[in-house]
C-alpha cells in the first residue's frame, strides 16, 4: 500500500481552535500522537485531500483534463480554509462537506465545476475518515507493539522471578513474573495483529447520491479504482455507504486492544498496591504525593485504564449505527458515528501510549514477590506435602495431617515447613531437606520456561510481519 | 438554590484553546448552549471557583483569616491561567488540578499556604463537574422543555387533524396528529421533570485525602456545609468519592432523556419521508438539496436523532465506571468519567436543541395525512362494518364478506364503501351514508380528545412547576 | 398502592419449562429470589392476570356484565395453558399475547367475544411487564436494603477500627472501616430508595391498536383508571406504547443499583486479597479449594461482581431501544425491550442476593488492618510532624528532614517514629511521645465518627420509610 | 479442523429443564437452531466432552493409562448427571465445573483420582465455551450465509427493477432493487465470512490453576496439543484465562453481523411500509391481523431487528469484562462473560434465522417501485434537463428555469416532462422525446448493473470458500 500523495504527516495549522486539542484534561487523557491525527486540522486536510484525490483520479480515467485536476489540487492545498465558519455553515448543510466544496469550487477558477464531481458528502467524508483511521493507527498500533516489546523484554528479563500466582485476587500456586509479562506480550501483540489487519482493508467510499456512481459517466468503477490508488486505500466491491463493516471492523480491532491494554493495566494497579509492592512505575518525578512521601502512584497504568474503560460503549454505539443506516444513506445513524470512532481511536491511542510508558519504565521489585510468597507461610505448595505423604498414608489421612500443620502454621506465624517437621507422620516419611525441597515455589513451576520460549517466539514473528509490512 | 457567587455564565476566554470547541463538526453535532459551558475555559473557571468558595467556606467556620479567603478568591478569580500548561503539567500528577493548585499559591501571597487546605484533587474536581453540569443543564433543561412546549403547541393546533395511527410501520387504525404530538409533549416534559428533579440534588464533594475531612480540624462537617451554600449544590451525607449515585442518576436522567429526543425525532424522520410527507422542517435555506430540487433533509430531526444515538453507550460508560471505584478514591474509572459525562451532557444537550429547533419550526400538512388515510381504500375501519353487519348475518359470514370487499377495492383501487354498496348483503342492510358514517376516520377516534386534553394539563402543571422553579 | 387481586406471589406451576430456570449456571448467576419472578410461568401468570383485570375493569365502567367479567377471570385463572405451544404460535404472531388470546377465548364460553376486548398485544404485555417488574422488585429491594442494613451494623461495629484509607489502591492517610461500611450503607440505602421510587410510578399500558382507546366504546379514561386500580399499578397521563419513560426510569434506578452493588462488592473482594487479609466472607464449606487449604475465594462478592458488570450494557440496550420506537407501536425495538429488562432486573437481584449474603457474613480482622497501617512504617502520616516542625524550621526544611527520615525508616525497615527521634532537628524540637502522638493513626481519623453518625441516622430514616410504605 | 470425537450434534436430554429452553419468548427471541446448542444440556454436554478429552489427551501423552482415560470417558457418557443440583452445588462453588468434577469421579471407579488432572474449573469452562460457540456457529453461520444467498438471487432477479434510492429517508437519485439487494448480499456474505474467519481460530484452554501447567508433570504443553486435537480446536500459544482475545474476536464478528442483519432488517422494514408498499414477507398466515385485513406485519423483519438491537450492549458487556480480569483468573468479570456470550449468540443467531426467514420469502413489488418514483413528478432528474440546456442557457439560468418548472409541476400535480415541454425556453431546445429521455429513471442508473456483477462474482467466491471449508 502506498501512502496518499498530499498529506503530510503533519499538516500546517489553518486555525488554532481543534476539536479536541490536549487543553486541560487531555495531557491525562488524550496522550500520545494519535489525538493530533485526529484534530479539526487533520479532519480539514483530509476531506480536501479526498476532493484532490477525486479530481485526479477522474483525470486518471480521462472525466477531467489534467489541467481542472491540477486546479483542484491547487485549491485543495491551499491552507487559507476557516475552521468555524465551515462548522457554523455545517449545521445548515447536516455535514462540513457541503460548505467546503462550495470554498473549494470558489478557488479552483476555471475548474469549479469539476470539483466534488458527481461525489456525495459521504463519499468524500467517509474516505476522509479511512484517512484519519489510518494516520491514527499508525502512532496507535505503535504504541500497542511497542508496549508488547517492553513486556516481551520483562518476560525475557524476568524469566525466573518466582511470584505467587493469583486467582479470585487469592494467592494460586506459584508462577514468574516471566510469564505474567509474556502473557502481556502475548495479548497486546495479538492486539497490534488485529490492528494492522485492519488497516489493510479500509475502504475509500465512492457511490454519489444513492451508490449507482451515475455521476461518474459510465466510468464509476473506474474512478473508484484509481481514487483507491491515488490514496492508499482499498477497492471496495460496492459502495458502503449503509453496510459499515468497514466501521464495525475498525470498532472490534479497536475495542480488543482496549481489553488488553486494560487487563495489563489493571495488573499493573494490582501488583503496585501498597500491600502487595511487586512494582512500580519508575518515572521520576511522576506520581508523587506532596504530602505522602511513600505514596507513588502508578498514574500511567491508571490513565491507560481510564482510557480503556471508555471503549466498551463507543463501540456499542458504533455498533447500534451500524444497523440503523436506512436504505441508501443514513438519516442520523450515520452522524452518530464521527465522533463516536474518532473518540474510540483517541481513547484506544491514549490507552496504548500510557500503557507503553508504564511498562517502559516498570521497576519489579523481585525480592518484594519472593516475600509475598512467604505470607501463606508455605501453604501454597501445600498439596505436595499431601502427594508425597499419599502413597503411605491413604490420601485422606495425609490431606487431614497437612491440613492441620497449614492452621498451626498460620495461626503461629511460623513456616509451614517447621511445623511439618515438627510432626511426627510427616518427619517419619520425609527429611527437613525433602519437606523443603516440595515446598519450594521455584520447584513448581510448571511449564513457565518453556511457555515463556513460546511467547518470546510468537513476539519475535509478530516484530518480523511488522518490519516486512513497512 | 442560590447559584455561585463568582461564576458567570460566560466566562472570559482565557486561552482560546477549548477541549470541544465547535469547530468542524460541532455546528452538526454540538448545537445549542450545552457546548459552551463544557468547554476547557468552563471546566478551568468551574475549578477556580471551588479553590475560592473552599477558602471562603474555610474562612465561614473560623478555619482561615478573611483576608486570606479574599486573597484566594482574587487570585482564583485572576484570568491568566494557561490551559495548555496546566493541561501538559497534569500528565505527571494524573488530574489538572494538582498544578492549578501550585499555580493558585503562586498568585495568593501570603494566603498560599490556605489554598486548597485539607482537601484533595477529588473533591475540587467533582465539585467543579457538579457546578458544570449544573450550568449545562440550564440550557439543556430549557430545550427539552421547549421542545416540549412546541409539541403542546401542535398537539393543540391539530387536535382534529386525522391521520393514521401506524404500527410496526403498517397504517393500523386512525388516530389524530394532535395524539401523537401530546405523546411528545408529555415524553419530553417528562424528561425535563427528571432532569430538575436530578439538578436540585448535585452535591458538593469535600473529604480530603482519604474521605476523613482530617484536614479540616474538626470542623469539616460544618466546611462541607459552608462549601454547599457558597456554591448552591446540596450537602451529602458522607463523602462520595467512589460511592457515585451523583453521577449515575444524572447519566440516567440523561439517558431518559436521549431516548425521548430520539423518539420524537425518529418521528418526524418518518413523517418527513417522500411517500408520506406528512411534515416538514420550516427552516428556509436548510436542508436543501442544490442538485435535488424537490428534497428537502429534515436536518434538524436527522441531528437531534445522530445526537442521541451517543446517548446510551456514554451511559453504560458512566455504569461500568461507578462499579469500578476501589476504596477511597478510584484507580482509572475516576477519570474515566470525565469526558464521558461531559460529552453525554454535549450530546443530550445538542439533541435537545435541534428538536427545540425542528419542533418549532414544523410544518404539518394536513391534506397529506388525510390522503394518506385513503391509500388502504377504506379497510382501516373495515373491521366497523363486519361489527355491524354480524347482529344479521353473524360475525363470521361479515367478516368473509367485508374482506372480499376489501381485496377486490385494492385490486380495483376504488373505494372500500362503493364496494361495499355494491355488495348486495351489504346493501340490503346498511345504506350508503351508514357505510359512509362507519369508514369514515373521523368517527372512530377513541379518546383522543379527552387524550390530548390530558396531556395538555400535565403540561400546563409541568411549566408551572418550572416558572415556581426559577 | 394495593396489589392486584387475582396474583398471589407463587403461582403454580403450569409447565416445568421456565424460560430461565436456574439451571447449570442460575445459582451463581441467578440467586436470590428475583428469577422465579420473572421465569415463563410468571410471565404467563401476569399476561392471564392482565386479560381479567381488563375484563373486570371494563364491567366496572359497565362496559361488559358481571358476568362476562367473571367468566374471563375464570378462565385466566385456569392452570392448563401450555407454554410451548403459545411460544410456537408466538412466532407466528410476533408476540405471544396473540396465542393466548385465542386460548382465553377457547375457555370463555359465551363471554370469548368479550375477551381482550379493544386492547392491543402491547397494552396485555406491557401491564404485565410492569407486574413481573413490581413483583421482582419486592425481593431485589428487600434484598439491597438488607445489604444496606448489614453494611449499616458493621459501621456501628467498627466505628473505631482504624484501618489504611486507600486511593489509587494505595495508601493514604487513615481511615475506620466503620466509615468505610457506613460509605457502602449510604450507597446501597440510595439505590434502595430509587428503586422505591419508581415502583411507585409503574402504570398500566391500555390504548388499543394506535393508542386511541378507540374500542372502548368512549368509557377509554375510564377503563384504563378502573384498570389501574385493579392491578394497584399507576394511572398513565396517555398510552405509552412508544413513550418508554416507566422502562428507561426503571432500568436507571437498576443501574445505579447494578454500579453501587458493584462497588462494594470490589471493596470487598480487594481486601480479601491475601495481601491485604482485612475480611473474609464466612460461610462455612464455600468458597474453599481442596488443593490450596490456605485459600477463601470470596465467592459471593466475586459473583456480586459478576452479576453487576452485566448490568450496564442491559441498560443500554434498554436506552437504545426507547429511542427507536416508531410512531404508535414500535417495529422492533419494543421486543428487544422484553428479555433485556427481564435480564436486568434478574442480574441486578442475583446481585443484590449475592451482596447481602456477603455482607451478613462479612468476618472483619481489625488486628491486620491495623498492621497493615504499619506496612509504611508511619510514613501516611509524616506530614503531621513536617506541620508540627514548620513554625520552627520554616515549611521546606521540616519537608526535606521528615522526608529524609521516611525513607531511611522505609530502606532500613524501622519505624519512622524512631528515625525521627533520632534525628537531632527533631527530637531537639518534639519529644518522643509527642512524635507518638503525631504518628498515630487513631489520632487522625478527622470527621470519621461524626460522618458514621450522619450514616447511620440515614440509614434508620430509610429503614423508617420503609416500614411506612409496607 | 476435525470435530470433537465424542459430541454428538443432539445430546440427550438429560432433563427437561434448561436455561433458556424456546419457552414462552423463544419462538420470537429465539429462532433458529443456535438456542438448542446453547441450552444447559448442551453447556452440561460440553463440560463433559472436555474432561474425557482432557483424559484422552493426558493418556496420548502418557500421563494416564488408556484404560482410565477410557473410564473417564465411560463416565463422561452417561446421561444422568442432573441438572439441577450440579446448578445448586455451583454456587456454593462459584461454578458448575467442581461438583461436576466430584459427580464424575463418582462415576470413574479406580479412575476417579485422574478425573480433571492439573486442570482448574475455568479450563474446563472455558474450552467448553469454546465448543459451545462452535457448534452454535454452525447453524448461526449458515443463516447468514443463506440470508445472503436469498439476497444474491434477489439481486440476480430484479438487476433491472428501477426503484427510487432514497438517503436520509428523502427520494434521491434512482437506483434498482438489485443494487440495494446487492449490498444487503454482500453485507451479509461479509459477515460469514467473518464468523468463518473466527471460527476456525477458537482455542482450547489449558493451564491449571495459575496457568503454568504446573499439574501436568512436566508434559503440559504436549497435553494442550494432544487436548487441541482431541477437540478440533486451535492450539493457543499461552492459556488465555485473563486474556481474553478469542472471547472478543467473537464478540467483534457477532457485533458485526448483527450491524449487517439489523440493517437489512430495516430496510425491509421501511419498504414495507404502507405508504411504500414495495415489498412485504411472503409466508402465508404469518403476520396478518384479524381486525386490520389491509395490515401484513413484516414479523421476520421486526424480529430480525429486535434481535440484532440486543447485540451491542453485550459487545460492550464482553469488551468490558474482558479489561477486568486480574492476574492469573478474575474475580467476577470471567463469570460475567458465560450468559453475556451465549445470549449474543443466540440473539445473532435469531436474527440470522428471522432474516435468513424473511429474505427467501421476500415478495418484491416492482409495479409500486415505479410508481413510488413517480411521486415527485420527475423531480428526482431535474438536474439532468439543467445540465442539458446549461450550455446554452447559462447553469444558473438553466436551473432556474427548471426549478420553476419543478415547483409548478409539484403544486398542480402534473408530469414534470409535461410542464417543461411547456415552458418556451425549454421546448426551443428539446423535444419531447429528449426530455422524457433525460427524465426517465432507467437512462439514470450509473454503475448499478457493474456493480451488481462485481457482487454477484464476490458472493460466488463466497459460496466456494464455504464449500471448500466444509
Amino acid at each position: 500500500m502506498t501512502g496518499p500523495k498530499t498529506r503530510p504527516m503533519t499538516g500546517n495549522r489553518m486555525d488554532s481552535t481543534t476539536t479536541h486539542g490536549p487543553g486541560l484534561l487531555g495531557g491525562v487523557l488524550a496522550r500520545g500522537d494519535v489525538a493530533a491525527c485526529l484534530d479539526d486540522v487533520a479532519w480539514l486536510r483530509a476531506l480536501l485531500d479526498v476532493e484532490a484525490a477525486l479530481a485526479r483520479a477522474q483525470a486518471a480515467v480521462g472525466l477531467l483534463t489534467p489541467e481542472a485536476a491540477e486546479a483542484i489540487t491547487g485549491a485543495c492545498e491551499r491552507d487559507e480554509y476557516d475552521l468555524e465558519s465551515l462548522g457554523d455553515a455545517a449545521a445548515s448543510a447536516g455535514n462540513p462537506v457541503v460548505p467546503l466544496v462550495a470554498e473549494i469550487r470558489s478557488r479552483a477558477g476555471a475548474a469549479a465545476g469539476s470539483v466534488h464531481r458527481g461525489a456525495t458528502s459521504q463519499d468524500v467524508l467517509d474516505t476522509a475518515v479511512m484517512l484519519l483511521a489510518r494516520d491514527a493507527l499508525v502512532p496507535l498500533r505503535a504504541d500497542v507493539s511497542a508496549a508488547a516489546t517492553a513486556a516481551a523484554a520483562l518476560a525475557a528479563r524476568h524469566r525466573d522471578t518466582v511470584m505467587a500466582g493469583r486467582t479470585l485476587l487469592q494467592q494460586a500456586v506459584p508462577t514468574t513474573f516471566g510469564l505474567k509479562a509474556a502473557g502481556w506480550a502475548v495479548g497486546l501483540h495479538g492486539a497490534a495483529d488485529r490492528l494492522d489487519a485492519v488497516v489493510h482493508t479500509l475502504p475509500v467510499q465512492l457511490g454519489g447520491a444513492a451508490g449507482t456512481l451515475a455521476g461518474q459517466d459510465g466510468a464509476g468503477v473506474a474512478v473508484v479504482r484509481a481514487l483507491a490508488a491515488e490514496l492508499g486505500l482499498a477497492e471496495p466491491v460496492l459502495p458502503w455507504h449503509t453496510l459499515r463493516l468497514p466501521v464495525t471492523d475498525l470498532a472490534g480491532a479497536l475495542g480488543s486492544a482496549a481489553g488488553v491494554a486494560g487487563k495489563v493495566a489493571l495488573d499493573v494497579v494490582l501488583l503496585a498496591q501498597s500491600e502487595v509492592g511487586e512494582v512500580r512505575e519508575g518515572v521520576p518525578g511522576r506520581g508523587g504525593s506532596s504530602a505522602m512521601a511513600h505514596k507513588r502512584n502508578p498514574v500511567a497504568a491508571v490513565s491507560a485504564r481510564a482510557a480503556a474503560l471508555r471503549a466498551p460503549g463507543l463501540v456499542a454505539t458504533l455498533l447500534t449505527a451500524a444497523q440503523l443506516q436506512e436504505h441508501e444513506r443514513a438519516a442520523g445513524a450515520w452522524h452518530a458515528e464521527w465522533l463516536a470512532l474518532a473518540d474510540l481511536l483517541r481513547t484506544v491511542g491514549s490507552a496504548a501510549a500510557w500503557l507503553r510508558d508504564c511498562l517502559e519504565h516498570l521497576e519489579v521489585d523481585a525480592a518484594r514477590m519472593r516475600a509475598n510468597l512467604g505470607l501463606t507461610h508455605g501453604a501454597l505448595l501445600a498439596e505436595r506435602v499431601t502427594t508425597a505423604l499419599a502413597g503411605d498414608l491413604g490420601r485422606d489421612a495425609a490431606h487431614e495431617i497437612v491440613q492441620a500443620a497449614a492452621r498451626e502454621a498460620f495461626a503461629s506465624d511460623r513456616p509451614l515447613a517447621g511445623v511439618l517437621a515438627a510432626t511426627e507422620a510427616v518427619s517419619a516419611r520425609l527429611d527437613p531437606a525433602e519437606i523443603a525441597r516440595l515446598l519450594d515455589p521455584a520447584g513448581y513451576l510448571g511449564a513457565t520456561d518453556e511457555l515463556i520460549r513460546r511467547a518470546l517466539r510468537a513476539h519475535r514473528a509478530h516484530r518480523e510481519r511488522g518490519a516486512r509490512a513497512l
